[in-house]
């Protein structure tokens, strides 16, 4: 590598931060960016400095956008009486892919973790409290993750959020599709049964 | 995908479009940077803009660098009388990473392939034919890529830089390092046992 111009080494380095992208990927994208046609080079740079500038998280939800409140936020054909509560802004996205959701989000900015010093004031849950006093949300989705944080937080903001006229559920654990017993561990394989679904 | 801000759909695909970047890379990518610190973002893109601006291609060998001549070409402890031919600026990089290459190199920009309208006029092979004038090489080590078109290469090019005081060699074809005669084709078993060498 010490036979790479400067600049060259910089762009490797600077490349193999990103991630998934290890040595080998970032030395070859690198050299393809050097020996490309300028312009391009010139583009990509401008794009990620665009992106970086204009993008922005929502005030209401929290998701990134480019203007607040976000497009899904302001999308008046939306269910404003559904919540969906998400870890991160790119949660939103995957939840938006799947084209089953048509209420709206709401991002925490990460879960309850004491050990990594991450109390519930450090999450938007207040935020979320004052989107509720209106009294126009029927009843809120927890989407966090499957682990023990992501569970110990959905717990505790089912028990803080508690009142009679909102509804509080959380999204199903079981199997992912397309998958066999046999890829599944023990614990996967518990909460599936317990949260087995008559057919009829 | 349509969920995402305009900029940061403009940079999933710009992403995407570097080797070895699929759409769901170049999305982990993309939104890894539009939420990264400001700076790291801005660093990125303006490291990219330095390398494409900074690094040309030696006027003398061919090879990336950002001054001319390249810090091998202007190397005074190489072997000035050894020149290795190779295809593109890259494979300097490569044969230089195996530490095993004391000599010059000179890349011809590409192969001879009629059939991608690649003529030897549109290789620096008349820049070669140059350097070999003063006399001072003794030997070339043609290192082209061993397919049909690097085969004819190599071989236009022995017929045509042919001179009693210049040996023309080419770089060894057999078994790569570490590998089973399982894994090798037929071709590279026949070239491995055409090229076969006696130990003593």
């Amino acid at each position: 590598m010490s036979s790479l111009p400067p600049s060259l080494n910089a762009l490797v380095t600077a490349l193999s931060r990103l991630p998934g992208i290890g040595p080998r990927s970032a030395e070859r994208i690198a050299l393809h960016l050097v020996q490309a046609e300028p312009s391009e080079a010139k583009r990509l740079a401008e794009t990620i400095r665009l992106a970086r500038e204009r993008v922005r998280c929502c005030d209401v939800c929290g998701a990134l956008t480019e203007t607040s409140p976000c497009a899904i936020c302001s999308d008046a054909s939306r269910d404003r009486s559904l919540l969906c509560v998400v870890e991160r802004p790119v949660d939103v996205f995957n939840i938006e892919k799947s084209g089953v959701f048509r209420g709206l989000y709401h991002v925490l900015g990460g879960k309850i973790s004491p050990l990594d010093g991450v109390e519930p004031e450090d999450l938007r849950i207040r935020e979320l409290e004052d989107r509720l006093k209106p009294g126009s949300v029927r009843e809120i989705i927890l989407a966090l993750s499957t682990d023990v944080e992501g569970d110990a937080t959905s717990y505790y903001l089912a028990k803080r959020l508690a009142r009679p006229d909102l509804k509080i559920s959380r999204i199903a654990y079981g199997l992912p599709a397309g998958s066999g017993l046999e890829y599944a561990d023990e614990l996967t394989l518990s909460r599936a049964i317990e949260g087995r679904r008559e057919l009829t």
